[in-house]
């Protein structure tokens, strides 16, 4: 089977906003086993929308298209489907209730513009938005599904996941696709390709590699593909553990999204807690731990140390530590990492200094410098220096995910 | 004029690159005044470049081609066009030197796979592309341009600001577009709307308002067209000038990205610093101060209190303080903003405590309630009160935003 994705806005098209909805939507539907051989960016225009659409309904069995569904002049999605499926509309109760619910949450009374967002078609299922105004939509046509969700990212990857891709399944019977991705730290993408060169060219031909990078990590996907799920899930089991033992100095966990969803994993398992002490990194490691449901449980707190006086006065690194070492340098970062331990009485702690940039360097301590340091409730402090000149922003990505793979190495190699 | 642009590649269809190629290329175009009606993804597919380049003739003026133009098999880009347009594949002299020069300069030898990459379709005028081995081409039929690129951003980028816009430019004289972009938060896109509706039923054909919301914030984006390009922005200007004294109360700046760099600027315009103690919020708040190069000029750091015990030890709010009113209140929060502020002797700081969710809420408390504080150096404090339910990464996008706002909204209404 074939869907093509449409998205639909202005802001697109003149290059406001990047479509990251449409490679979201593509690769949860590829790990579905659902082929996507197109996507379009149109304008929120009434006859572009009704040529995409038609034009698509030759070439694909299911449509997906995102945008124009808002409550302003400019949205204007609904009211074309409508048009186009001869479907009037009209209020559904489900959905104002929602609308209603969701606005007395907010402390905002209800007017007669986001009343309108509870019109839908007469002839369309509609899907649930507990996060906003705008319901999803599902025509069926000749057998074809057309959807449409709202463009707000979180609206519609929460439809994508719950509704249109279970439909998807249930309606079409794609073939089988089973993904197990291996993430790993430490080498890179074409010195792990050399490494297991002989392991990727004695792959079945209905297994394929993937390598895919991101800031200091590397993942590396399997996906086979076939007829009889069981049989290829039994091959790819097997070729992973092949895969394993050459990459165990690197490998840090499965399928996991996020390296702080390991560490969390570990922590909770071990009922053990974890604190940080942030200068370079500026709280980017506290927030990647806690945007994870329940880090309450085993992540106490951060001082983001931004200033000489913050790690001196909160931190009660010594003036003197600082004066003789300078801020970037391992003594600091492990007497920040003991002492944040120790003030916030967790099992373990993570310390960052360094050089972000763009300036700020020298000589002796070049931009892209920095300390990263372990502290543990034994008394042992580990700390390493790493040098990760790049962009600002770059920069702290690699300095959060490096901190985490070191805890989770550490944990790795500790007994429980 | 009406442009169309097809990005080609397999990656792009499975979502494992997110395809910022058709952005920049829109934006660059806009910025020209060239207009994009449509942005179309395919795989790297003889039918699908085919089909896709013959319908788009039928829409658009010009075509603006990326990618599958590599040495590899699976690159079939040039190939269907010198189909297509029955122009045979000849070897180019210039492209060849530039191909053995690149070659040299890497130290590697130019194998035959590589000396392909010289051969073009008889009838295009090449474009050099100095960074990589496979030129751009371009073709004109029936007065239309249909130019190919490699999918490469910087090389395609490179091409496109030094040869493919100008060549548009000179070729089809476009109208004059010009953009305004306005940030506001606190009011949503609905309220906004019915505030502004007759400023918007005023506005003269010539001039479009379109509403880009994202977590806790929405753009106005006011974008004028026309052939005379001085009466166009007189005309923009004004209406600007109309419309910034009905959202005053809820404008934070022109055409930023981000706000925390509006609180950057308005920090370093007054020498004035800012802190944080961040429960909910998790270290966010500090994250996005951070990213921006000279942060420590203005921001001394946050504690991220994720327990009621660093509360209590570290940014020493009372113990029957939180017993009594609760981590998630006014009271709480107050004191934490008071509390950080004088410890780490800032001008102003902003604190946040909340229920993140998913759960953890009560019916006096559900998920998604924040109290927000902000304290100034003559002990003030403004405190309020939102809900933000939705996904918990979400609610702590909007927190931030929220909280990034009422530190601009104040520091707008205080002299300097």
């Amino acid at each position: 089977m074939n869907t093509h994705i449409i998205n639909i806005g202005d802001e697109l098209l003149i290059g406001q906003v990047i479509n990251t909805n449409a490679s979201w939507m593509a690769l949860q539907l590829n790990l579905s086993g659902v082929n996507v051989s197109k996507t379009i960016v149109i304008a929120d225009s009434e006859k572009e929308i009704e040529n995409s659409i038609l034009s698509s309904l030759k070439e694909a069995d299911c449509i997906l298209i995102t945008g124009g569904l808002g409550p302003t002049k400019d949205d204007i999605t609904k009211t074309t489907l409508a048009k186009l499926f001869s479907s009037p509309l009209i209020e559904n109760k489900e959905v104002l209730e929602n609308i209603k619910n969701i606005f007395s949450l907010r402390g905002f009374p209800l007017t007669s513009t986001n009343r309108k967002q509870a019109l839908v078609p007469k002839d369309c299922k509609v899907i649930n938005n507990p996060y906003g105004t705008a319901p999803g939509m599902c025509f069926e046509k000749d057998n074809k599904l057309i959807i449409s969700m709202p463009g707000v990212p979180f609206e519609m990857q929460n439809m994508m996941t719950n509704y249109v891709i279970p439909l998807i399944l249930s309606h079409y019977k794609p073939i089988a696709i089973i993904h197990k991705t291996l993430l790993t730290c430490g080498l890179g993408e074409s010195f792990l390709s050399d490494l297991i060169e002989p392991f990727e060219l004695s792959l079945p031909k209905y297994i394929k590699l993937a390598y895919l990078p991101s800031a200091n990590f590397l993942r590396l996907r399997l996906s086979a593909k076939g007829e009889n799920r069981d049989s290829i899930e039994k091959e790819l089991n097997n070729q992973v553990n092949k895969l394993l033992p050459l990459i165990k100095d690197y490998f840090i966990g499965f399928d996991f999204d996020d390296p702080s969803l390991v560490l969390a994993e570990e922590l909770k398992k071990r009922k053990q807690t974890i604190s940080t002490a942030e200068s370079c990194t500026g709280g980017n490691i506290a927030h990647r731990i806690t945007i994870n449901p329940g880090a309450s449980q085993y992540y106490k707190g951060s001082v983001v140390s931004y200033s000489n006086q913050t790690k001196i006065q909160v931190l009660g690194v010594e003036k003197e530590f600082i004066e003789t070492f300078g801020a970037v340098s391992r003594e600091v970062a492990e007497k920040m990492a003991k002492n944040v331990r120790e003030k916030l009485n967790t099992t373990y702690s993570i310390a960052t200094t360094g050089i972000a940039g763009p300036s700020g360097g020298s000589e002796e301590k070049p931009v892209g410098d920095i300390w990263i340091a372990i502290a543990c409730e034994n008394g042992d402090v580990i700390s390493k220096k790493f040098n990760f000149y790049s962009s600002r922003e770059n920069f702290i990505s690699r300095a959060t995910n490096q901190a985490l793979f070191m805890i989770i190495n550490l944990l790795s190699t500790t007994e429980i």
